[in-house]
């Protein structure tokens, strides 16, 4: 894959449609990666973004205590394997080499990026201070790659028990709302 | 509109996958209505949800002073009104007259429901302690109804300024997420 580097400024325009995305995080130099779709923006720029791991993932211990993460983002021929990492768990999986997900290094966090995937986000977590009541983290986005191999992907809408809404048709209305 | 109670436990299905949704508010007795797409689902029940309203918002103030919302979820139809929804301020503007959406009371909330939308959520602020830094509300689900002749709705996914990515297929895969 040769990822190219992507503004931004532009990042809240990957997660603000609400995809099914991939976290990955590094623990003692094992990654793990679980799906996840709790997720929101909270600012343009720099890019903030809110995420809800709960304590029963295995990413939470890992995210907790490196404050780093990775997010992925997935389109619609990773379906299956979006779904096979969901269901089962880092504590006894090594999920990457189980569902042939090929890590890439990132530039300034320790997670892997997900090679697979069209989106990698880099993140450190700047704000913990919802995690006792919520698993609430506040991330901040520091490097985001795109594969430009990758045209128009169609990303994953999960509406519960393996329904997915699949991205549809692009409509373009007359707006000031960036 | 028949509107038909829904189940708190399933409310995570509608939110989860992203859509483009409304938000109403009251403010000494007059009703608003705001364009919003930063919003996550944060428990499953009683369902509460984390969105960002920035303070730049006419809705703000009513939201932080009266603690109440309806988040109510626009189907394709609606597009062309949530678009101007989201390009005008309700310090100027009446919303609900100038584009013909009807409020309808709400059991438990001030703001009122949106009849035009298939779904909508009578919400209470349940916790502020983010708002100062981020503009983050955590709000509690206290009911939910569907407009049941609203079949398959096809809901918008917001990808920056006016371009909408509209709901297609529906995919299954076998998977034990909730």
């Amino acid at each position: 894959m040769a990822v190219r580097k992507y503004d931004l400024s532009r990042v809240y325009r990957l997660l603000e449609p609400g995809p099914v995305v991939l976290l990955t995080t590094a623990s003692k130099g094992r990654p793990n990666v679980m799906t996840m779709s709790w997720h929101m923006m909270v600012e343009f720029e720099p890019p903030l973004l809110a995420c809800v791991v709960s304590e029963a993932n295995f990413s939470f211990g890992a995210l907790r205590s490196t404050g780093e993460a990775v997010i992925a983002i997935p389109a619609r021929r990773l379906a299956d394997k979006v779904v096979k990492v969901g269901n089962c768990s880092g504590s006894d999986t090594e999920k990457f080499k189980r569902f042939g997900l090929t890590p890439l290094a990132a530039r300034q966090v320790q997670p892997p990026l997900i090679k697979e995937c069209f989106c990698n986000l880099e993140c450190r977590v700047k704000d913990t201070s919802l995690v006792k009541r919520y698993n609430l983290f506040i991330l901040e986005v520091l490097n985001a790659w795109i594969d430009p191999a990758q045209k128009n992907p169609k990303t994953l809408h999960h509406r519960g028990y393996g329904s997915f809404v699949v991205d549809g048709p692009i409509i373009k209305l007359k707006s000031r709302m960036r």
